[in-house]
């Protein structure tokens, strides 16, 4: 059943879905044609440059948005230095100059936003004291975050049909507690199950350091975001990789706490509730080390159990660690089937000599692993969990409207599970499995007195559209639940690459020119419930490796 | 196929390997016949005067054993005032009293137990601190935990094949290092599924009160040994109450804290490893408040995650809670299906009354629960969760020998899953459930912002053997995760407990010359992690219904 037009029902209604979302960007805001001819996500371009050319941002607005971190800015919104409106118009500016680039935002909310800012600055005024840890500060959130009145789709055309959402979801009830602004939510892939982006709804969001290149997901929309300095800290939410993915590709800080420390609860959910075994967890995408701790210790100065009973109630403790300890970092090079790119190799080297150039010590785990496959095994492992809903809850979900699967679903789960019919003995053999991969990991830890465990986050930097595929070095640390930080690294260059360069069968192909300039970067897995730790130490280790704050 | 003498080959093995075991207690810690002539199941005898009359235990062995708590034994071990051989010395031989009045104990490794003590002796006098925050202390453990070199059965006669165990539970590595004396392994029932403490190898433990009633379960051994005063603590598992149970019927104190804060790792399990849903828990049976909170902190101030990947690492935290704060306590007085016996009513009503009384809120719950029925529905629900193997492995584990089924096992599950054939939907919708429940539990702390829920620990007294039945009120903190704690608090006593007496079904069957003088208690339940608050407030609890250490 087609239209007049030639437009399928599905297809006419997210069209006047995103026409309508694009209509809520005030005419002042909007790009002119000279910087949106030739995008989209067959174009090379990069469209870092974009906003100070635009003409939309003043000069001052573009160095609030630019040129600090979460926590300097609250420190001159709590000083009113600067008030909550320039901030927040600044980055809601910055913001819908990023979706009309990248396409990585959903629902926007900017003039709520912009109401919740002068309310901000009113209380300081009236109080002389700020309404709490993040007072006045735009934030940004996935789009699976509920915000009361808004609708909450991920990008499913069906969910359309529920119309605006009656709750806020506890993360954001916490976040607006603390006195942060909201101002827009974020694009997401159908299924929030693959590293590419794209859904029916909202489409594909683009990599702006180069628009043919994926922004990784599922949080790539605030991957995006955040890497076009649209937002100065944003959640997301991780059951694979999905915060530190978009992160890597895109060049910024990404924490994937331990699971239940941010309180993931009243979330609208891509698949079946109730799924046993690895859990999705929330966490922040940033601009500094710093800014990953500041939003942590202030999500968990609150009580969060009281709105979330999914929260484990573990306040932030004040880690051990000093800042000038030696640590003891074990690593995994790589998974021979999963062979890193001349780029992410000369990541992986360039930081193991660097770290022991500042006298930290490293220790390879390869060798004493119990065999050499593992993170290919734990992989297997991970998706078969994935896969365990009988009804294909996501698949009827995206069937409902009519719309078609895009195309990055099939390459994002394990061909041998096509057929898998789940039974109750899966579900206590996958329970049994992880276990045992816990214990290797903890023996490894143990053994060697390790305080990180370092690997790459994926094979390859950013690659094209469709191309992601199955995240095996970050879906380690969601089988484990161990706290995973993405720290950005280096870059593609082909020159440098070319003595990483080996004979070896690259998938995704390696293509030089393709990913020149890409970000790349390191993962660090600390200890579980220690995100104290890890947070601390990865300070130390970027401190160690050169890496700046964004 | 029986033996010449009649008996089966199972009950062949049995016999000989409970005769190996009373071979084991020294003539010397032999009791007289004169004190186990008309013992048994049937007898409404009190044992607890036996271990003073008996001439085995010196007047200092009597003092050692019965008049202190745990946290008193340690300070006099730490200060040389009681050498840790003496000590242990004493418990073992009260230990083994316990055991041929009550069959509390599984194997006994007195020798081991008196040569480690030696070991703590020497270190103190040696090194002039002790080894550890336990020091010389007897711990007594339930038979699921593993000690190297002891057969770990936990009363499955096919588990005799598995010979001794390699290597040691978690608990048991942590409590050595921490410097505690093991001795003795307690007895459980069958399956450690039933509230009545009975199988086929090592029998069925008896109540210290009166040995026609029960001691309860799963933990049911811990609970006569420590009522018996042959152990200062104790500890065991609960995943629906087997550590509040045997608490609760004999009069002593216990914790069931939060899942995965007490190592659980490397123990014999009954059943199926995997499960996914409830999680069974460790935890300490006790003489006091403070002893609870003692074993907490010391094994909470280990790594346990080095040993154990299963456990949370969280440290204990000195709650914000001030020894003198009036508490907000919830109550549900009783599912409608499971009345209180007059005893237990007796209990609850005295209670909320002493406790408004000295000051503190209490609110009744019931009248705000969205069903009235909800704990047995709750009941239901745990219940489904725990029959999810389809292998149905505990009952494997019992016929593999040929030994029959205990008679309580039939009781203490559902009937209606008699025939239930789980699925992976079953999985996914008893987790919504479970999610659903805490939810509601969470709205009514927070609404009413409370401190603590007080609850029946059960709906009547210890009863006669193979009457316990499903124990609703227990399985309620399971089934939310919630850290709940055993108050004992006053005793069945006909006369009092006439007024209390309604014209309603008792199941089982409120027989008050049988219970006459069986302990009665409280429940007190807090708030998931929040173990730390609990044992403070259950401290203010026991202070204002002038509840003591034992």
């Amino acid at each position: 059943m087609t239209s007049p037009v030639g437009l399928e029902p599905w297809q006419q209604r997210a069209q006047k879905y995103r026409e309508q979302a694009a209509a809520k960007i005030p005419e002042a805001w909007r790009l002119k044609a000279e910087f949106t001819s030739d995008l989209g996500p067959a174009s090379s371009k990069s469209v870092f440059d974009v906003p100070a050319k635009s003409g939309i941002l003043s000069e001052r607005e573009l160095d609030i948005t630019a040129n600090y971190d979460a926590t300097t800015l609250l420190a001159k919104l709590a000083s009113s230095e600067l008030s909550s409106l320039d901030v927040t118009t600044a980055f809601c500016k910055r913001a819908a100059i990023a979706q009309q680039l990248t396409c990585c935002l959903t629902e926007t909310f900017f003039e709520q936003g912009i109401e919740r800012a002068k309310y901000c600055d009113e209380y300081l005024a009236k109080h002389g004291k700020p309404l709490g840890p993040l007072h006045g500060l735009p934030i940004s959130i996935k789009d699976s975050f509920n915000v009361k009145g808004m609708p909450s789709t991920i990008g499913y055309i069906s969910f359309l049909d529920h119309g605006p959402v009656k709750t806020d979801s506890a993360i954001v009830t916490i976040l607006l507690e603390l006195g942060a602004v909201l101002y827009t939510k974020t694009n997401v892939p159908q299924s929030l199950m693959t590293g590419d982006s794209e859904n029916n709804l909202f489409l594909r969001v683009l990599n702006p350091t180069k628009l043919c290149l994926g922004s990784g997901g599922s949080s790539g929309g605030e991957g995006a975001l955040l890497a076009m300095r649209g937002s100065p800290i944003g959640v997301g939410t991780d059951i694979a990789g999905s915060i530190r993915i978009p992160a890597y590709v895109n060049g910024t800080f990404g924490l994937r706490p331990t699971a239940s420390r941010i309180p993931y609860g009243g979330q609208t959910a891509p698949g079946r509730a109730g799924s046993p075994g690895i859990l999705a967890v929330a966490g922040p995408l940033a601009r500094s080390v710093r800014d990953v701790e500041m939003f942590m210790k202030a999500v968990l100065g609150y009580d969060c159990w009281k709105v979330d009973d999914s929260a484990i109630s573990a306040p932030w403790r004040e880690p051990a660690t000093s800042e000038s300890k030696a640590l003891t970092i074990g690593y995994l090079m790589e998974d021979a089937k999963y062979p890193l790119h001349p780029p992410v190799l000369r990541a992986m080297k360039t930081a193991i000599a660097e770290l022991e150039k500042a006298g930290h010590k490293v220790v390879d785990l390869t060798p004493e692993l119990p065999t050499p496959d593992l993170m290919n095994k734990v992989k297997e492992s991970a998706f078969t969990h994935f896969a365990m809903d009988p009804n294909h809850t996501a698949l009827q979900n995206i069937r409902k409207s009519g719309e078609p699967i895009v195309a990055s679903i099939p390459t994002a789960s394990l061909p041998e599970l096509k057929h898998f019919v789940p039974s109750v003995d899966d579900v206590f053999r996958l329970n049994v499995e992880r276990r045992q991969y816990m214990k290797v990991f903890r023996e490894l830890y143990v053994k060697n007195d390790l305080d990180l465990v370092l690997t790459p986050l994926y094979q390859a930097t950013a690659v094209a559209h469709d191309n992601y595929g199955i995240p095996i070095y970050t879906v380690l640390a969601n089988l484990l639940d161990y706290p995973a930080m993405t720290l950005p690294y280096l870059k593609a260059d082909k020159q440098a690459d070319v003595e990483y360069r080996r004979d070896v069968s690259y998938s995704p192909a390696y293509i030089p020119d393709q990913v020149e300039g890409a970000p790349a970067g390191i993962q660090l897995m600390g200890r579980p419930m220690r995100d104290e730790e890890l947070v601390k130490q990865s300070q130390i280790v970027a401190d160690a490796l050169g890496i700046k704050s964004l």
